[in-house]
Formats: structure tokens, sequence, C-alpha cells
């Protein structure tokens, strides 16, 4: 492809548009789509709300919405600076698993005020896609709006990237023959995914979990420094507590290393350093936490990135939109930590034994099973 | 068409739906879509916001918002249940001027919180397309919005329908050989169509106007009982102080009667007192202020309404696509009066003297003529 990022934009002018499911053409046509036909899909939605599955859009579109604050790994840009990531998302949604999906960038930060904008735009909508919200808001964002929306609310930075995580190590385990409840995992990155993956490879059964954010090692010594979602996992024993302090030191001795973090922190030293066959996602955008040219220099069991032109690329596509279409298919309306592992499973066993290799734990992206796969485990749950 | 409104509404499950302007087949694509290319754009549009019209779909986006308080003929039904009508809105924009635009369903009455979210949500459209809100708070969104958003804020049961009714005026007049000048207007209606036709009709040249709504006859005897608005239109002799009390008595006389009121409330024998050849447009909808039944009891000059069952269709659909389309490409950001008297005049020249007739004084909804000349006009003023 000769085109780059640049130019595709600019001549695509946005990457969707909106489509007439079916084309009018006469007076009596728009007589039934407009006024006055209109007017009884309407009165039977004033009279059984429910009816608006029936008659409208909202059970088969989802809203992706962000307010900007955290958007890839550029941070706090704005609502207007995000929406090429969120039309992107909506073409994914809509490529992968035929779902609509519309961008709403809200410029508001507070997020009380953002809980409310959110609340009262859900109409159009059969669930929202949270993305792109810095932690610790989007906790409070998520579990506000799932409590007060009739809707599902997903945040995919957290559930999607958990999910995809999930699949990884346990194919990767499968792969170096790993037990997965003896793994000792270094979690680099505390924020919305840092903070959903530690809960969910938890409940997997990893019990040695150490982790590291801006502030240092997450321990008992620094409390005063972290959010309350991360002191929480640290009080539950989620997060172990140590007295080590870089994160070379916690590095030492581990089988994984779960990056969402900066680029180039980690040395190909330090993953020579890790227990042997050592597995690193390292997926800091666009540049990971250790690239696959230094990686190379020493040994290692499974290295995967949010990278394209690397091997292994760890990438939230392969969840988000059978995810979304399973929240609106199928009676699941949150996606525990149950779920999560559920659907990560399932991933994972789309790859074979004869596939399973150190450059291949993850299905291709195009795989178009993967999509149908997620909602059927979702109808079991 | 066989099919009636609710097996349409049923079997479409929504009648837009998004799509991909282009497709996404490999993983290079997919890395210029979305990440890591994506950022390309995002870093230009934080660096410079007007970039956003370069790399985004929000140039060619229009927003259809409404807080359901004033559907159609429908009343106060909410947001949920105005979905059907937002989503019929967003299908005529597409059809007839090619814009995008997507309906989002605000629950939210009190103007100030509608008019702070409305605000929050801006990004991912170049202009917004009031709806079936309902007055005098619509007035109050609309002006603050327009004031406070840097993008072009239109509300077309004001001005669609403004546009629209000038339109037939002039060519009913053109028909009937009547001054527009000595035009007796009775108006029946005075909520966010009526006080903007009141106030476009007298920049027109129109200054005989008197008006009638819910609450009586308007006048200086029952100020109290009217909103700012209307008596903003009272105090300056826009609507004509008069000390009748009923609609018969204000029809008497007339050369034209607008109506934007209640169904069956006009008899042919109010129209039998009016001015010779007079001209009616009742656009009550579903059923107008008096049927083409009722009044082909008595001679009239050009009758017009809502329905598409009826000849002389009155329907905005012939101005808001054209307009939203030209919001988004010329440099007319706010529908005055000046505008709207230019865009009537247009719309009213493209009926040529020989198709001009009493069953046909505005063009064809259909005649694909029409958009484009709204755009040029715009790109005049």
């Amino acid at each position: 492809m000769k085109e780059n990022a640049l130019e595709l934009h600019e001549r695509l002018k946005g990457k969707i548009k909106v489509e007439l499911k079916e084309d009018v053409t006469s007076y009596e046509e728009l007589s039934i789509v407009y006024s006055p036909g209109v007017a009884q899909p309407c009165l039977e939605i004033a009279k059984n709300n429910s009816d608006i599955y029936k008659y409208t859009m909202k059970g088969n579109t989802v809203a992706i919405i962000s307010n900007g604050t955290a958007v890839l790994g550029l941070g706090d840009i704005g609502a207007d600076a995000s929406l090429p990531v969120m039309e992107g998302k909506a073409v994914l949604v809509k490529k992968f698993a035929g779902v609509n999906a519309f961008p709403i960038c809200i410029d508001e930060k507070d997020p009380k005020k953002l809980i409310e904008i959110i609340k009262s735009i859900g109409t159009s909508f059969g669930a929202i896609n949270l993305e792109d919200i810095a932690a610790p808001d989007c906790f409070e964002i998520e579990r506000t709006l799932q409590e007060e929306m009739n809707i599902p609310v997903f945040h995919d930075d957290q559930h999607g990237t958990s999910v995809i995580i999930i699949a990884g190590i346990i194919n990767s385990a499968r792969l170096l023959k790993k037990d997965i409840s003896k793994l000792k995992i270094t979690l680099c990155g505390t924020g919305a995914a840092g903070y959903n993956i530690a809960k969910t490879v938890h409940k997997l059964g990893v019990e040695q979990i150490l982790a590291y954010n801006k502030f240092g090692v997450v321990n008992s010594s620094n409390k005063d420094k972290n959010d309350q979602s991360v002191n929480e996992l640290l009080e539950k024993n989620i997060i172990n507590d140590t007295d080590k302090s870089t994160l070379a030191e916690i590095m030492e001795g581990a089988d994984v290393f779960v990056g969402l973090s900066a680029p180039n922190i980690v040395t190909s030293e330090m993953v020579s350093k890790m227990n042997k066959d050592p597995i690193l996602f390292a997926m800091a955008n666009p540049i990971p936490e250790i690239t696959f040219e230094e990686i190379s220099k020493v040994e290692y069991g499974v290295f995967g990135t949010g990278r394209s032109d690397y091997p292994n690329q760890v990438n939230n596509v392969l969840a988000f939109p059978g995810i979304l279409k399973g929240l609106l298919e199928t009676d699941v309306k949150v996606m525990d930590e149950e779920a999560k592992i559920v659907i990560g499973k399932a991933i994972a066993n789309l790859v074979t034994d004869d596939e399973l290799k150190k450059e291949f734990v993850l299905p291709n992206l195009f795989d178009n099973r993967v999509v149908d796969v997620i909602v059927n485990e979702m109808k079991k749950l």
C-alpha cells in the first residue's frame, strides 16, 4: 500500500458514512418512512418503550464514546483530536461484526458531567463502547453507567484488552507447557487496561502478580501515590506486595511481562533475567516497551505487541467487534471476569495445535470465525 | 405499496445504517485506518483544530437532534419515541442532499442542560439540525448554541417551514395575481414554526398579520398568557393588535391562512368568508386544520397541506436537505430572514409559468434541482 495514513484520511474525509437501508423513491414511500406514517412507530414506542427495539436502529447500533483523555499512546489530546480513532473503531465494528457503530466524542472531562451526558444520549444505541477515557475516571464512569443506563456499557480498553491477554497467555502457556496457576506475571502499567488485566488473570488462577507504574513498583510503601483502584488490588493481594523497587527487579524470574506503559523501557538484558521461555506482551503504542529488534538479541518464549509489522499482533479488534455484537444479541450485559475468561479461552482455542507456534499464538485478525465464536460463548453464559 | 408504516419499520429495524467508505482487507490497511497510523491525523488535529475538517467525517456529517418534546403533531412523547422521526429525517438528508446524518435523541427537557449536552457532542458533526423541540425553549436553545458552538445550528421546524411557506405564498400570489405587500395573513399556531413564519413573511413585506393560538387571538388583552416570543412579535407590530377574539373573526377578509395547530378547526364556511381566491396552508399533522374534502365544498385559490395524498404537499423536505448541505459547504452559518426569503424565492422560481396552477405551486419533492438551487443561492449570500 503506497498511501500513508494522512493521505488516506484526507482522501476519504471520514472513514464511515451513513446510508439508507432501503431507498425512497416515491411520495408514498416518503409518507411511510417519514410523516405521516412514521407517527405509528412513534406512538407504539410511546406506549411500550421496549418497542424501540422492534421499530428502530437501536438494537443494531452502538456508540463509540470518548472524551479524548487517553487516546492510544498519545494521552489527553481532546475530543476533537480523538475522532479519527473513534471513526476507525466504528469501521472495525462494522467490518468484523456487521454492527452499525457511530463515534460520539464528548468535550467533557468531569466524570460526573460526562456520565450525565452519556446517560442522556442513549436512545439511538443498543450498547455503548467507552474508549480512551483516562483512568481512574473510567472506572467510575463505566460502573455508574452500567447501574443507571438500561443498555450494556463496555469499556474496551479494560475488557477487550483483558480478553486478548487472556487468550495470549493461555496459548503461550500451552505452547511452552507452563502451568498457568504457577505463572509469575509482571504487569507494567496500571491504568484502565492494566487494572483490568490484573483482576482477570487473577481470576484465571494466576497468584503471583507484581506491578510497576509511573510511581515505581506498586507496594505498600508507595500507597499514597497510587489511585484507589490500584490500592484496592494491592489490598486484595491481587497485586502482591513486595519490597523491590525497580522494574528490572520485578522482572527477574518472571514468566510473563505485560506492558501497557511506555516505549523502550525494557532491555534485552532484563528479558534475559526472566524465567526460561519468557512470554512478553509489550503493548505500548506505537512503540512497544521493547522492540522486536531488541528482544531478538536474547532467547525468549513468545513476544507480542500491538503492531502489525511484528509477529503476534495483540489487538483488541479480535475481541471487541464480537463482544459488542454479543452485548446486543445475548443476555450478557456486563463483561465480568468470568465472561472475559470464557471468551479469551474460546479465541485461544481457534488456534490448533498444528498452527500454534512462537510467532502465532493468536488467530488472524481477519479470521471470520472469531466473532461467531465470541457470540456463541456469550449465548451460553 | 402494500406495506404499512409499522410493517416497514419492523422489517428494516432502523432506516439507516453505517457503512465503511472504503473496505479494509489487510493488516496493512488496518494499520492505516486504525492503530498505529491513525495517530497521525489525531496529532495533526491536536496541533491545528481546523484540520478536523481535512481528516475526518465532520465536514460531511450532520446531527439530527431532538429531545422529543414536540414531535410531529404528537407532542411531548419523549426522546425514545422520537427516534423513528429522527431516523426518517436522516434518511431524507442523505437521500436528497447526499449528506451523512445521524439521529441523536436526548433525554433532557431542561433547556440549559440540553444546551450543555449538545455543545459537548459537536465533534463528529459539521452542523446541527434541531428537530421537534418545543417552543419557547427551542428559541433560547438555538440562539445560545449559535453563539457558543463553532458549527452552524439550524432549527428546521422554524426555518425550514418558513422557507417553504415563503415559496408557497410567492407562487400562490403569482398564480392569483395578488400583491404580496397587501396580503392579509391569518396565522394559526405560534409555536416554533408560527413564530418564525411571522417574522419571515413580515420581512418579505407582508404588513397585515393576525395570529391565533391555544389562548385565543393574540392581542394586547391576553399578553399575560403568551410566551415572551409571541409578545415580542406583538410589540414590534409584526403580529398586529386586534380587538377580535375568535379564529373565525380574524379569518374574515384574510387572503392567506397558515395553520400549524390542530386538526379540523377550520370549516368551509370560515373559508367562504375569506377574501376572494383565498390561499390556505393547513399543516397540522397528520390531519390538517381543514381537510381537502371540507374545503372542496367552497371556492378557494390554493390549498396545501403536509400530506402527500392531497395536492400541494407543503413539506420541509424541499428545504432542509439543501440548507444543511449549504451550511456545510458555504459561508452561511445562520439562517436569517434574508437567507430564508432568498431560498424560498429560488424554490418558487423552479415552478415555471406553464407548470404553475392551483394544484401545483411548489416543486416536486423528488425534483433534483432543488438542493443545487438552494446551495447556489447560499453561495451568493
